[in-house]
């Protein structure tokens, strides 16, 4: 047993896992500052579980349903051939215009009215989260989100002090009467919403919730942030029209990336904003990182801009169709009395509800031990309960540990329950 | 004229250039969003003076004094070939294994005590400063700089709600009597110092002013900040031991960055700090943007371990020492009825005082009309203050660029005096 797993097992509820032994140190450490040293805000920093899962659960003989790390096999390769020396100087802070340009007219295809200036270039679509919190969030402002929602936006917009507001989900998407009642009542200032392939129940919102959802921000004139990373990641026929399009007058943000369908590791993703938050979001920017590494965009629009791109997108399409699929196949073989789920229509994981009524938390400890790692539902939710729910990813275990790993994870809930 | 310089010329006090005609468009809008849209701190966002001068200074016609931005001709070539596919992945949020052991060997090197676990590799060092500022600011936390002191700093701690507190600079360095007295009457949560080729008077520490602080900070437990962007561009014999090497028991952050040596369009800089304070800065990294972009990483890790890199830094100091003694040619030739100032040892600026009692930020208009961009002393002091100053690049003109530059300068001070 590893030390990075001697950790794992030895975490309490808040499963700190120690990456290159610095959290261990850190712990120790801590307790020598005085907290009187920090701003106040450091009380609700929270690390990633994810990414400490991950820490864990990349080791080789893991099977990993835990992160939404796209497979390897299916990422383009890098070209950086023909690279211009003029980027190696300081860039500018909204990015590349070329890049702007082509993100542009990728969004205007898929209903966002955007043009070259509503583009910001990100360093992964997570500064966007960071841009929007630094934007809307006080202590105490009051924050919409999905029950479940992504924890990373959870845990970014509650850091800087954020009071959820949750609504709850429904096969069609957002909950829209429990929505317009909490707008009423609640005031948030924004609403963050993954309309297409929600992260992590996999729903996509239908027309009718798209519509409705449109018009009740405009109504109460609530900011929209609407995350789409896994919107090109679609598998069945769904309505996917960007909400941000349909609206006439509220304030909105669309998030993209290319991490779900290029090279995460480039760290090249975007916004979309209406014109009025671009002023604010683009200082933003400059004072987060002046701008974002200008190689990475230059790869990124040859790709983007290539004529094989869409080729490969219709190949990462079938590909993750096909896993999806093998594990649709495996959770009905090993889980069909053990949990309910739908089969999503696109995106990259199941949301498993166990008919049991058990903290799946607790079964995280066991499945690590059995080589297995998952997402628990908790983490998923910004105001803590307990969940009896498990996300699974697809894309990245191989086709033939999928099944395995399914079958261990199914042994795992029945000899805890 | 173009749009932008109309822009320009038109500004007001706070000079705010329109960029791809983005804030003009910002303007007019911010009126129709209600101010209680946003966060408080939004009323403390400050663009950049540096990049919206850039804006205008990068026009081909302009003798640009006023940025930091290395020569395009003294960089490295940016090399990719036989870069690894399996950094296309999602990578460790503390940056590459192999990056944070080189950079921790060439910090030990320079008297920093950090091994590969002290290293967090930054996407730009202008991130380092947004990650101490979320782990230290909250509203009317009193921060320690330099007057004056760089702006971007200045920028990041006050819209997290920094009170500044002032220390002024000798020929030897920071006031380390001022500085006693301050830490004890004011007591700051933090000092942010430039000990090397501060930026933007120049000046370089001595040996005594550095252990002397050293002990200061030791004494009152204060952490230290130390920010050394130019400590490799030396030019002249001088004390350059870090500070946080002398340190027995305060915490410490200290930042670098590649960005004046070798290729800013990468973002790949780093920050090594005391291990109690690794845990919240790992988590803070991993909220901004999950890391640093790897290809950017590799890229600089090649470089910097080339059997030619230690030749291309000498080639580098060499060429801006040509550059900064052409600058004091200049300067001696057209300024000496004007203005005072030092022969900087290292960095990229000369830091002139007029003899004239004037403000030098109404000398910029006159200054950009005849097409030399200077940056005026205000922005770099943390509390408003007029100042005569004026902040002289020499890195990025070519040389015959730069007699000319300064007699320009000279001419628009003499007509305004």
């Amino acid at each position: 047993m590893s030390a990075v797993w001697a950790t794992v097992l030895a975490a309490d509820v808040c499963l700190s896992l120690a990456i290159d032994g610095i959290l261990v140190h850190g712990r120790a450490f801590i307790t020598q500052l005085d907290v009187a040293m920090f701003s106040e805000r450091i009380n609700r920093l929270q690390g990633s579980l994810v990414r400490e899962i991950l820490a864990v659960a990349n080791q080789p003989d893991m099977i990993s349903f835990a992160g939404g790390l796209p497979a390897p096999e299916a990422m383009p390769k890098l070209d950086f051939n023909g690279l211009p020396d003029n980027l190696s100087q300081y860039g500018p802070s909204e990015g590349e215009a070329w890049l702007r340009e082509a993100i542009a007219a990728e969004m205007s295809k898929n209903g966002v009215p955007a043009k070259a200036e509503n583009i910001l270039v990100l360093t992964g679509s997570q500064q966007g989260l960071d841009l929007a919190a630094k934007l809307f969030v006080d202590e105490g402002t009051p924050v919409l989100v999905e029950a479940p929602t992504f924890l990373a936006a959870v845990q970014c917009f509650s850091f800087f002090g954020a009071k959820f507001v949750e609504v709850g989900l429904t096969p069609q998407g957002i909950d829209v009467d429990e929505l317009e009642r909490k707008l009423e009542t609640e005031k948030p200032r924004f609403a963050y919403l993954i309309p297409s392939f929600q992260n992590p129940s996999g729903v996509c919102y239908d027309e009718a919730t798209r519509a409705r959802v449109a018009a009740l921000f405009d109504k109460h004139n609530v900011v929209l942030l609407e995350d789409e990373p896994y919107r090109e990641l679609v598998y069945d026929k769904c309505d996917r029209d960007t909400i941000c399009g349909r609206l006439k007058s509220a304030p909105w943000i669309h998030f993209g990336t290319f991490s779900k369908t290029a090279i995460p590791g480039l760290r090249v993703a975007y916004l979309a904003c209406d014109s009025r938050l671009m002023p604010h979001l683009y200082k933003l920017k400059q004072a987060a990182d002046l701008h974002t590494n200008r190689q990475g965009q230059w790869a990124m629009h040859k790709l983007l801009t290539s004529a094989e791109y869409p080729a490969h997108i219709a190949k990462l399409r079938e590909f993750y169709h096909q896993k999806r699929d093998l594990m649709a196949q495996a959770l009905d073989k090993h889980f069909h009395d053990l949990a309910d789920w739908t089969i999503p229509p696109g995106g990259l994981f199941f949301w498993l509800k166990l008919k049991a009524n058990v903290d799946s938390y607790d079964l995280l400890k066991p499945a690590l031990e059995r080589k297995v790692a998952f997402m628990p539902g908790k983490p998923f939710y910004a105001n803590p309960r307990v969940s009896n729910e498990m996300r699974l990813n697809f894309s990245h275990a191989s086709p033939d540990k999928i099944e395995e790993g399914v079958r261990i994870l199914a042994e795992v809930v029945r000899a805890h329950i």
